[in-house]
């Protein structure tokens, strides 16, 4: 490849809600001429591609990446490669200069582009890498029920609960810090409310999931959820009743 | 006060570029009769002001706030409380029904809003507020670089480090987390680095100040930061090298 001026940048979308798209995801959107998205697994659109339908024009074209999700990152490594592939290969074939890598949420927290990035460069050393932050799900959820994340002197830990096995480990994380939140919640969300209830902290912990989408749910009452699991995005925020203000 | 519908929103303003707003927190911005900002301590447009001139209509309102920086909340009560009374009165004395209350970052993350939305409903009990999340420092910061936070299974806790004095426990987090955000840690970034470089963890931190602002300092070698303090609008992010993606 040449070294014509390409630039591949990554958009976080927000967690669900067209509306929490910032200016610049939404401008570098509007200006690229490849979309690529993550191809859903059920044959439908992917929530990326969803929460963007509304600001894509019909000369854009949409490409569908195959990333299954799987828990152990390194079964994901030919998908990776493959996605790098087919992104650079898009560029060549259409003479195309501008595209952007939808993502929900922030891109670098979590986010699935973090793999793909390490993979363009030795593929196309030319092709410039640009990364647009998003809102977080629990930023969104937190703004939702008007529920403090953290005040002044406190401290946050954020972390993806699917993965947790050790549950004594994770009650000295909600006794160290003042708010702990849980990602990937509701695979395990039988296990980490009792844990919640037995430290105390019901009162003072919410529930959400897929906030900000239509089939969103949201709950403030998290005792309701007692004994239940529920779908993989998810989070559960836990936060300590005398630091709340 | 009657029952007339009154909204105040909160709306996180993102780190600093006005192209870090959400869509939704720009229509709310638009929409609304009163605009309350904090006022600035040396008689300039606070950050909030200057971050959104661009997008305000002469009809609108500028309420600025006398809302003191100082570390202990405590002393900040009187202050909260007459910007409470002020913000209640604008609505009365103009007859407005939507105001927007704006700060940096996120509301409910370290944000003023928290001890200015406790205070509305005794002086106001039909004032609706709402709150719409912002893109934080950090993930702008990391954007910029495009430095990973987290993958996969990572644990990451976020604190404020002018609040910290101990520093052997702030080493022990370093070692517990994949990555730590220390905010506001310009003020005591001197020893903050001293204890990286104990840690071997240099090469895998970055510096940001103002990211986003014209002002902006990104450095992505703090090596080069040692022994020096900076200004409290900062933060380090320090990441173990093994799970660096």
């Amino acid at each position: 490849m040449d070294q014509t001026s390409r630039t591949l940048t990554a958009v976080g979308l927000g967690p669900g809600d067209p509306e929490l798209i910032t200016l610049k995801g939404l401008r570098a959107i509007e200006a690229a001429d490849l979309i690529f998205v993550p191809r859903s697994r059920d044959g439908g659109l992917s929530y990326a591609e969803r929460i963007v339908s509304g600001y894509l024009r019909p000369a854009q074209t949409v490409i569908r990446l195959p990333l299954p999700m799987v828990r152990n990152a390194d079964e994901l490594v030919p998908a990776w490669e493959s996605a790098a592939d087919a992104i650079v290969s898009a560029y060549e074939q259409r003479g195309a200069t501008k595209g952007v890598y939808l993502l929900l949420g922030d891109p670098l927290l979590f986010g699935t582009f973090i793999y793909l990035a390490e993979r363009i460069p030795v593929r196309d050393a030319y092709m410039q890498i640009d990364v647009i932050p998003g809102v977080t799900s629990f930023a969104a959820t937190a703004a939702k029920a008007n529920f403090t994340l953290a005040t002044t002197d406190d401290r946050i830990a954020i972390l993806p609960a699917s993965y947790e096995t050790d549950l004594p480990a994770l009650k000295a994380l909600m006794q160290q810090f003042d708010t702990v939140v849980f990602l990937k919640a509701g695979t395990v969300l039988a296990q980490l409310l009792a844990a919640v209830d037995e430290l105390g902290l019901t009162a003072t912990s919410i529930y959400g999931e897929k906030v900000g989408m239509p089939e969103e749910t949201l709950e403030t009452d998290v005792s309701v959820l007692a004994g239940q699991n529920r779908p993989y995005l998810s989070l559960l925020i836990v936060r300590k009743p005398e630091t709340n203000a």
